[in-house]
């Protein structure tokens, strides 16, 4: 009982290798509801555990053999064992978020084994706050970075009261639709949770003309905005080793900037980006001396695009931001990015509808392309990092009376690009998550602190704060 | 940089799959020293993590290539990452032997990955008793357990108030020899850590031979003793789930019950086994009429069995003993086991060189040689189970201070031989390891309750304790 695996799949399947481990993660912050006993994370984790049937994308894995003539084919796993994937974990003592942050590095830094379904969860205690911690990793096979995160908030609801709700990696009914306030969590059809801008690309026959597009597309060679990113630490081959970290701040106090400003939420997010990245690169003396550059999905709505994603609602695309990393002044940096976020939209829109798709696709898969782009060890890279910003639900989810306080990605450095930043709100917050390739990126977490500084800095230059 | 893999650890490598992981592991249990801070834990941890230089052994990995001309061999990991292979971790809430128990049946269901060196050390803290715990995993290819728990215990000294101890796979000069009362401590050749007996094999050519020798003498037909095991739970194909449980008793209390009826300490740990298995069956209406056949190694010297160790100390060779579990009486059951281990022993000292040779490499490799004598489906498995107990130092040792009260062996389940049972003794106590598939032994820390019921029975029937 073999099934097909996609080329995107097996693209994710092949490129891996012990420096890039090709899944994503997630890390998720639970409230305890009140009146919990002592024994309710265990409880928990026994109930993620112990769920009655298993969706069939968390059943299969990769498997190559003679009888498949060589090639890579998805196999039921007839031998599902829920106590390798669902695991029951605690910090050591003092439990504060370094010591959190710590466990998930490590567990992100593991590769997957082929031999078992592609995907783990980690139900995390010892938090000297009291929360639940819960660590998860799916191989980008199964899905990508958006949909895992959407697929877990699928199980969850608005409802605190609300009991019996599944595990994310559960077979059953239709997820829970949201009720309350804040917009409908999208309903995910578990069968097609990679992104369907991946799909609609490889729908469209499009392998060989891509690559080419995106050969232009990636050097601006297509766009009125023309630049090149410098070299930096983060352009250079990785490790397997990683290193995470994640903060949120109030939404509203961003926002606060950028109506002082007159500029997007998403202009203050890189600005932050640029401020911290900026101060981070001084003190390791390696702070180019042109600005660099980061590629950023941005949403385009269908009609500007050209193209409808399968879900009927956005799709995306990718700009090329210039983070202004050499101007000293955090009001003229902000400035600076607004401009470029404009150029590149303009420029994106102008854009013909493969050029878009070809983009888009990068966006979604810059590790399967890494390879054909010869990243790695190229003199002038196409930009220095990719940063994200995923809209996530705005008001407080549970699940089972576990109020989910915090939701922070980790994401997939490659090889010529060590520092992946994704970002996701939730429930009045921004949270910044930091991955990148311990060796190649000393002291990541440093990034946070000077993310902070960045905030103040920006509320000062605008005068609100 | 490249080094060949000599054919039995070559055996090790191949025969691995994901249900038959071909690790040892060895838990220790160590007491804080007085006066030991609140970081404690992770600064034995980071000495444990951050040392100058790490023995070769634990720096090669398997490697296959075209340029290898598909041949495995070893080579250095170029990119070694201590953070990988020396971890911290902690127990759940409320951090009794079960959780430490439950962390280490998980650490030892997972394969090692061949893209890096073929070990692991975790630090646990979180035990309500405030104990430190360590459990390493150390693939069979490198060395066998017998040597990794040696391997361990060379750098541990008597002398409680000596500080600067390496961690066993730091290079360095040689290791700590114990002083005070006890026995010295073997010093181990870090290049030869696979058993003597395994490699004198090799050395013999004896492949084919060997082959051949072991389907007569594993049979019993080489032998004066002949008798054929029952099929049990225990004899079935296994999956790569692992459960694992120890205690420990006071080697007074077992060395009691043999001078109070004639027998050795090895016929009483062999009785309390006898007797555990037999309840724990009964409990599953699964005891078969006729007595379960364990392979026990034994010691011989050198004279005894023609054959010098490399260590020129003494040579290993197995027999095969009637644990007599259809008998109901506890003394019955041990007085025929202390007969059954006579005649085996006698049995043995008439074979020939290359019979104990070929009988002791099966001891030394069960699992390699699983395979080749088709243990999988067979109707008659040639035994039930493997019992093995091997003498450790009788003095309390100690490493930078902190002493160690317990150390307990997890060992290799395979096909067909799905629960393992490792004594082992040090200090006055002698410790039962089991460790078993956790699918096909249900609820296997019940052998556990067994074994002191046992010991209770046994003191009664002799009329001591």
């Amino acid at each position: 009982m073999v099934s097909p695996i996609d080329p995107t799949a097996t693209g994710f399947l092949l490129a891996e290798n012990r420096n890039m481990p090709m899944h994503v993660g997630g890390l998720q912050l639970f409230e305890k509801p009140e009146g919990a006993g002592p024994e309710y994370i265990r409880e928990m984790y026994e109930a993620m555990r112990d769920v009655d049937e298993i969706a069939p994308l968390f059943l299969k894995h990769p498997y190559r053999s003679v009888r498949t003539a060589g090639q890579l084919v998805w196999k039921p796993d007839l031998q599902f064992d829920a106590h390798h994937h669902v695991r029951h974990s605690a910090l050591p003592a003092p439990g504060r978020y370094r010591e959190l942050f710590e466990l998930c590095s490590r567990l992100h830094s593991t590769r997957l084994a082929w031999e078992r379904p592609l995907w783990e969860a980690h139900v995390i205690e010892g938090l000297e706050d009291g929360r639940v911690a819960l660590y998860t990793k799916t191989h980008h096979a199964l899905v990508d970075g958006v949909s895992a995160m959407r697929l877990l908030q699928s199980v969850l609801t608005t409802d605190p009261d609300r009991r019996g709700m599944p595990a994310p990696w559960a077979a059953g009914p239709p997820r829970a639709r949201s009720g309350g306030d804040g917009p409908s969590l999208p309903e995910i059809p578990v069968q097609a949770l990679r992104s369907a801008l991946a799909l609609t690309a490889e729908a469209a026959g499009l392998p060989g003309a891509l690559v080419r597009t995106l050969h232009k597309g990636v050097r601006n060679e297509t766009s009125a905005v023309s630049f090149h990113a410098p070299r930096t630490i983060f352009n250079q081959s990785i490790t397997g080793a990683r290193r995470f970290a994640a903060e949120d701040w109030p939404i509203d106090r961003l926002r606060g900037i950028g109506k002082a400003t007159g500029t997007t939420l998403n202009d203050v997010v890189m600005a932050m980006c640029s401020g911290a990245i900026r101060a981070y690169l001084l003190e390791l003396d390696a702070l180019p001396d042109t600005p660099l550059v980061a590629m950023v999905p941005v949403g385009l709505n269908a009609k500007q695009s050209h193209i409808a994603s399968a879900e009927g609602g956005n799709a995306v695309g990718a700009v090329m931001v210039q983070l202004a990393t050499d101007l000293a002044d955090p009001a003229d940096r902000l400035r600076a990015i607004h401009d470029s976020m404009q150029a590149g939209k303009e420029a994106l829109s102008s854009m013909t509808q493969v050029q878009i798709l070809a983009m888009s696709a990068l966006g979604q898969a810059p590790m399967i392309l890494a390879p054909l782009l010869r990243m790695q060890g190229i003199v002038r890279p196409p930009y220095n990092l990719i940063i994200s910003n995923v809209p996530g639900p705005r008001t407080a989810h549970y699940w089972n009376g576990a109020r989910l306080v915090g939701t922070y990605p980790l994401s997939i450095p490659i090889n010529g690009m060590a520092l992946n930043i994704t970002c996701t709100s939730y429930d009045g917050r921004i949270a910044f998550g930091l991955t990148g390739c311990r060796r190649t990126v000393p002291h990541l977490q440093r990034l946070l602190v000077h993310l902070e500084d960045e905030v103040a800095a920006l509320e000062k230059a605008a005068g609100v704060g």
